[in-house]
């Protein structure tokens, strides 16, 4: 098995949104998946660029992908890294590829000189958890994620 | 009481730093905030800003500031705004400086036509939560953030 993982390319893109969507639909998020191929290349490859990614390939075939961007932390006074996703398909998992993925946005991190590597997790997804703390990862439980929709931001930019 | 509201300059760091501490205190994260005015420049107004921030001033008096930055989501498939602090000094705070600051943010996220904007609250920080509840933002309480400290980055990185 011959495993390489690379930079995405703009090529990519449409093999990337197929595993985009079972990812969406493992975390019974699919209703929530609105990206299309045009979005993201306007996102990874445009302009202004706000978020990064790779792509796992076996023998040539797109298994898996990660999908990060630099955050910034006010008490740390600098850049970090934010793990958007990192997907591999069913029928492919322990092998190793998600640990090599992972790896590689680690190798990111260390040459930005960023001091911490944080994602989120839903909380039913149990052998993900197993497998984050196995790598020394802490969960912040004391922190809760609040969201703006839409509709609160038209509002509330209104004053 | 006249308030202003605007875009930090390299000039402000220095007094944005004392409020940056205040906020580290309040969070009981005093221990964790080791970003300097050097650290801030570097990430706010550098060859590759990765923040962006506005305060507020009372009668030329800085009284509170906001750090965001662009995040992305894979399902929504774009940008989004991500707040890293809001920030009003306790005597200044029940005069709507706080709401106006979140104001000209969700102003950004509307100009971005980003979909969401979102930020982490500790659980204790009732006055908090219940301001943001108040505004419209949801609690995304399926989710938990982990996060790898320098050593176990730096111990994934060599694969």
């Amino acid at each position: 098995m011959s495993v390489e993982i690379r930079p995405a390319a703009v090529a990519d893109l449409p093999a990337m949104m197929v595993l985009v969507r079972e990812l969406a639909e493992y975390e019974r998020l699919a209703h929530a998946m609105v990206g299309t191929v045009e979005s993201f290349q306007a996102a990874l490859f445009g302009e202004r660029p706000t978020a990064e990614a790779l792509v796992a390939l076996v023998d040539g075939k797109m298994v898996g992908y990660a999908i990060y961007f630099q955050n910034f932390s006010t008490f740390v006074g600098r850049a970090g890294i934010y793990l958007e996703d990192l997907y591999v398909r069913p029928e492919r998992r322990g092998s190793g590829i998600g640990k090599q993925l992972l790896a590689r946005v680690a190798q990111v991190a260390v040459e930005r000189q960023c001091q911490r590597l944080e994602w989120v997790v839903l909380d039913w997804n149990t052998p993900s958890i197993e497998f984050y703390k196995s790598l020394g990862a802490e969960p912040l439980d004391e922190w809760t994620i609040f969201r703006l929709p839409p509709a609160a931001i038209a509002r509330i930019a209104q004053g």
